[in-house]
């Protein structure tokens, strides 16, 4: 039991991730980030409903910089997504720089500020191939940047780094955590596309987790062949 | 020779590293960040003025969320600023929550959009003693994320991280940097106040220099007998 600050997406892994530390942790406050994703405005209502269902304080921080000053195919100033694999090459244009080592930057500060003792993050064995700020290699030294920069110590929690995205859905499914409420897709359009690489990923998960997926898709029609 | 980003607050150190990296890198941009201090105001106009001086990008970001989330007494929304030697533990109310971590993970997603190598952070001896995020024992993690979260394997160049602030007047004073161009006080009025910490850490550096101080400040009486 620890005071802590988790990061929500309104993904589906830092909601499940959300809703995993409120058995275990007293959740001081759920952070989201607006940096000018093509998503940005699909995923962080969700995680808006999940903090404000469990009375949670919901804080959206403006990192408005990234999408003028970054390049990705992720933001709106960027290209287009590509289709096919999550663990694709292609998927690289996708990487927003060390984009996780900003989120758990400001969440260390904030976490200090408001006396929580440590901040929870979703990254999964499944972001490993293409992500590296979603690595253990990077996740453990900014651990101990988090712990010996802060008075507190404040530590990082990363209760999913070991796991693949299938197990996420099968916690999420016991913590009867409604899917329909969390936002994957990159083209950030009406409904899910259906065949970019989040899209793809999300699918195959639900089909390995053997858990019926409740999402709209634009197109469901066969996934693509693993690479 | 390394392509480099530069954080330079406009304080005496930041100047001082910026013209030092200018002789031995390929300085790419020159970052400073609003986050609601009482002098953000007074030291990035010299920030703007240095980097446009030696034909150098310079960005402002915007954090606006510190002043609105975090707490320190170095912030408009905090308490007032404490006045004395700058290694004291009143000093304590004027740190800002794991703000070096902060500023270094978007100047590293900022490097590794522009292809730059390196960060380069002025963080001195003299700092280590109240700010956690200062000492070399949260640098070494943190150039270690930095490295092992971007393709380009980042690096955090900490030039100055064993010396002194009269070791940095002096390195100044052979780079004929301008002094007046630099702003210290947190207390963020018309001039220097010349009693808070960082004002009384600044005369001390120029007179253990043996250097002039050509700062105006309010109160230039004598000094605080070191704690």
């Amino acid at each position: 039991m620890m005071n802590v600050i988790c990061l929500v997406s309104g993904g589906l892994d830092s909601v499940v991730a959300f809703h995993d530390a409120l058995q275990s942790h007293k959740v001081l406050g759920a952070l989201s980030f607006h940096y000018g994703s093509k998503h940005n405005y699909r995923e962080i209502p969700h995680a808006r409903w999940h903090a404000a269902r469990a009375s949670v304080p919901h804080e959206v921080i403006d990192l408005d910089f990234i999408g003028r000053l970054f390049s990705s195919h992720l933001l709106h100033s960027g290209g287009a997504i590509p289709e096919g694999h999550y663990e694709e090459a292609t998927m690289k244009s996708t990487v927003v720089p060390f984009r996780n080592g900003i989120f758990l930057a400001i969440a260390a500060g904030y976490a200090e500020s408001v006396g929580a003792a440590g901040v929870v993050i979703a990254a999964h064995a499944g972001d490993h191939a293409i992500y590296p700020d979603c690595r253990e290699s990077f996740m453990s030294p900014m651990a101990l940047a988090m712990e010996l920069g802060t008075y507190a110590g404040v530590r990082l929690l990363r209760p999913f780094i070991d796991r693949r995205k299938e197990d996420i859905v099968v916690r999420g499914g016991e913590l009867k955590v409604d899917f329909t409420r969390t936002w994957s897709c990159y083209q950030g359009a009406e409904i899910h596309c259906g065949r970019c690489g989040t899209c793809v990923e999300r699918r195959e998960a639900f089909q390995i987790a053997g858990i019926a997926d409740p999402t709209e898709y634009a197109d469901s029609g066969p996934l693509p062949p693993k690479p």
